[in-house]
């Protein structure tokens, strides 16, 4: 009855965990929620809604992607208004370019770890995913340029990457474009963490570096401003324009233009940059937090490196434990947590935990990493 | 380098027209644009935007899922709010019921003529469309009957069709809901039309008539209160639930809360069933207007039915024109047309045209369909 794309329609783990971690005891670093305190709230001009009821253009309100585009070359990325598609979020974004490019088997290289979600939908569409690490010692190039291939699509998320935390420097970067310029293969580059920097700017992203190969690039508000906005962007080399507006007028003809106007006005008035910075102290300090539970309490059980920016810590157990096990156990004593195995297209080498700073505050960051630290040393003694 | 779906997403004919008839000279009969004197203009408590900037539910907001329960329980279908789908708008539902029964090739049921926009997902996604009649004689029942297949999904759009403006009589959707049980095909009917009733209301959905076959029934907020909202809801059979909330999942988290928020406020006050009744008289009187000016101008070159509800007259030509043609004459002439044969799966027997009687004044109705008129005369007597 159903189509074969539904067979693999896994059944949702950040969907299950979201759930479960709504209960109010729930400490939960699982999710990769903003903090409630930083989200920005639009005020109304007047106390009035803007007046956008009337059905909208496919490709986004023409202020709102002007706006973008400014927003984009200011990162070094040439680009017009016109290369601009305003997306529900990301997530959609991540769901057009699948339909773009994805037939069943259709090859698809990632990072590994990777973007759970873009996994998902990759899958969903049929992709055979391959993939190359991004690990402790930074993104393993070697890997990745083995398996470019022309008019093939890599994804990326090289700023503060959910869920690993790594950002690629400046000279990996540079390494990354001129690889794929010279494979010709196409450039995803999924950005939606850059803004969230708490040790000074993350480096340009890798589509402005590009000479050759064609791109995608994608921002989104959900970190910066507010994720029940719903609001994102692909901006795209002008190729893929035309087939991906299509994709959306048959998706859902536009985004929500209420929603449009309100980001609008934010980023005309120049208030994404005044809250970004607003929230950067608050993320700062649970980072700050989480580091130091982590260093007190998990030390003897796991290696990490300190994010840079983004939302997670990426912790690699120094044994083996079944992440899902460990993920029931958490739940049932009031900490979730989020397994890494769900971030790999194969299989990983090492056990993993994703832990989320930015929703719990600094008590609770205590406390939830105490919790950990037990369910580790019981998982720990059970391997044994 | 693009999926093969990619040669299948042909240019929207729509899309490119609704481009065009934003010319202000333009007097548009092409789109399905609600009047701007109809848009609803939701009100805000305290004159503050409700508190929606967290991540939301993947179903939908909980207290506008149980008032689309409610509202669909009063026309007859059983449902609880647990079958609620929050969507932005139809045309994403469309996208989910596509992902959910659509591999290349899967044969798919719908009427002749269809809702364009439904054609093209179902086409997008590979669907091998067949079709029934359903033209001035009403819908061709036994046509429909011979095509069902058990587990086969059947597309309907019974009340006020859009383009046709037909709308199936109790008798005929005890019938179609007979032989859809009888067959255990599976039926998605779509339903955003049918508050726009002008000579009384329409019989209730045939979803709630089924004894024993699996359904998705679709409503909408575009045509009611405003499409800029982007909100539609699927409600289905238990069946159907979990697949498509994991579909939407993947195609962009959730849908807009700021929007359901204002719709389920606007739901709760009881305001749909208020603005719809204010909306009435004025669609009423445009209708009339086009009725009048089509029977002045156009009997001689065309026949129509008077639609009960919906926003559109569906003209069967007298004689065969080529209406792509006809369009842009049309466009040349500041009057936008909607070319009939877009609308069928299949070739169309007749030359027909979709007109909108929503969006213009009647004054502008008038000058139009003179217009039109014109064109016709001129067409006709180069076809001689």
């Amino acid at each position: 009855m159903f189509a074969r794309r539904i067979d693999r329609l896994t059944s949702s783990l950040v969907r299950d965990i979201l759930a479960a971690a709504t209960r109010p005891d729930m400490i939960s670093f699982a999710g990769g929620l903003p903090a409630e305190e930083a989200l920005y709230q639009p005020t109304l001009n007047d106390g009035k809604l803007p007046d956008i009821w009337q059905y909208g253009q496919t490709e986004g309100e023409p202020r709102l992607r002007e706006l973008v585009a400014q927003h984009a070359r200011a990162l070094g990325i040439d680009c017009t208004a016109a290369q601009v598609l305003i997306v529900n979020g990301s997530q959609q974004g991540i769901d057009l370019v699948s339909k773009l490019f994805i037939d069943e088997g259709t090859p698809l290289l990632t990072e590994a770890p990777a973007y759970l979600a873009a996994l998902q939908s990759f899958r969903l569409f049929g992709a055979e995913l391959h993939s190359f690490a991004v690990d402790a010692d930074g993104a393993q190039l070697d890997q990745l340029k083995a398996q470019l291939v022309p008019q093939r699509c890599v994804y990326l998320t090289p700023t503060f990457q959910n869920p690993s935390g790594y950002c690629y420097s400046d000279a990996e970067r540079n390494a990354v474009a001129g690889a794929v310029d010279a494979a010709d293969a196409i450039l995803f580059e999924d950005d939606p963490y850059r803004d969230l920097a708490y040790d000074g700017p993350a480096p340009a992203p890798i589509a402005g570096r590009l000479q050759r190969a064609r791109w995608i690039y994608q921002g989104s508000f959900s970190k910066t401003l507010a994720p029940g906005l719903r609001l994102g962007y692909l901006i795209v080399h002008p190729d893929f324009i035309t087939p991906l507006t299509r994709l959306k007028q048959a998706a859902d003809l536009h985004s929500n233009r209420l929603s449009q106007a309100l980001v609008a006005d934010c980023l005309e008035r120049g208030a994404l940059a005044t809250h970004v910075q607003s929230v950067l102290p608050l993320y700062l300090a649970r980072r700050d937090a989480m580091a130091a539970a982590l260093q007190q309490h998990l030390a003897e059980y796991a290696e990490w490196a300190l994010p840079k920016g983004g939302l997670f810590f990426w912790l690699r157990l120094k044994q083996r434990v079944d992440t899902r096990q460990l993920l029931q156990a958490g739940l049932d004593a009031g900490i979730a947590i989020m397994p890494g195995d769900a971030f790999f297209a194969g299989t990983p080498q090492q056990s993993c935990l994703r832990l989320n700073f930015s929703h719990a505050n600094p008590a609770l960051i205590e406390t939830g990493v105490q919790r950990l630290a037990g369910l580790l040393a019981q998982a720990n003694r059970l391997a044994a």
